[in-house]
């Protein structure tokens, strides 16, 4: 999601630095002292606007949450969403989600969200897809051993290459939704600002997994 | 699918005994025997009136097709397409499909075909689905090491069922078509009479798997 530049981002993200990090590979196995409480960890990989991750901490004060975002105009709308919320248990960091395995120590995160990942359609951008191997394996990294991903998207494309990505690698599914707003699956879900939009467009696509037991 | 009993069918079975069987269990480990050239053993499970079985048959003269239908009435309309086509690489077997498991010897099938299989809806009744785990162990057995199983649906409830079944018992995903029909992975698509009726009113799903190389 590209959005036009907000001139008062930057200031705002700096007046805040208690519930943004923009030098997060100072942060590495030691996330959990930026939370009030020590408990368990779940990020989201590319936040947009922050509705889901305020939603879901708001939902589930026993868990840590951190958001990752690489716009700065977007991510500083959901810390607004965040300020306003007055949530103790969610932190956001302005960086690329891409570089996740240099951001956090093995095992350090108990959970990981990926929502409306941007599909990239061609296949000679396959790779940059943040559901194939290459990423999957940073992943499996920083993850706990059977550490769980949910991974959401209205892209047919890149649900059909996602669920080849995932069972390819080894993946256990746990839930599989083809049409995630018409189906069981969506008790407890919680929407992203996209998704709202969306969905009355076409399926929501979801799958919930987890990798093997075996430690890396 | 239920029809409507055919009075001619069991007359018709009996006059084209070259081409279906009726005593299958005699024919375990031998089936080779019952074409006319060796060449690789692909089965159906549940064929309907015949349209895939005979078309692929067709399309594909160097495989020996095999197609397995419970009800006399449906299969007598796919031996009749059978015997009109003049084909010599497909047989027919009347019986249960959900005894694969005693028709065939260990590694005696190359590829087995699901088309639009009941889907069982009811979770009690998730045992009798033909992609259950109760099943998968018998496909795994008569078919060679790293076989493949092609399975097609416009059921979005047993889609997300099977993607789940398939992943957990440890098949590797080769294709995954979420809406196959307006897909790349409709090139070569063979239409099921099931499929040509119903594909109007919603996608056609299709996934395409293999089993484990190591022997069983």
């Amino acid at each position: 999601m590209r959005v036009r530049k907000k001139p008062w981002a930057e200031g705002y993200i700096n007046d805040h630095s208690d519930l943004i990090v923009t030098a997060p590979e100072t942060q590495l196995g030691h996330w959990q002292e930026r939370f009030e409480k020590q408990q368990p960890l779940q990020i989201e990989i590319g936040i947009g606007k922050g509705r889901f991750i305020v939603e879901m901490a708001r939902q589930h004060p026993e868990i840590n949450f951190l958001g990752i975002e690489i716009q700065e105009s977007v991510i500083a709308t959901a810390l607004r969403q965040l300020v306003e919320s007055g949530l103790t248990n969610v932190q956001l960091v302005e960086t690329d989600g891409a570089n996740v395995d240099t951001l956090f120590a093995e095992n350090e995160v108990d959970a990981l969200f990926l929502n409306f990942s941007d599909p990239w359609p061609k296949t000679r951008h396959a790779k940059r897809r943040l559901t194939s191997p290459n990423f999957l394996v940073h992943y499996e990294k920083v993850l706990k051993p059977a550490g769980m991903i949910q991974f959401k998207t209205d892209n047919r494309g890149l649900f059909e290459y996602s669920l080849a990505s995932f069972n390819n690698y080894g993946l256990t599914f746990d839930e599989v939704w083809l049409d995630l707003h018409n189906s069981a699956g969506n008790e407890g879900n919680v929407e992203t600002e996209y998704e709202q939009k969306f969905s009355a467009k076409g399926p929501i696509y979801e799958l919930k997994a987890h990798f093997p037991t075996l430690t890396h």
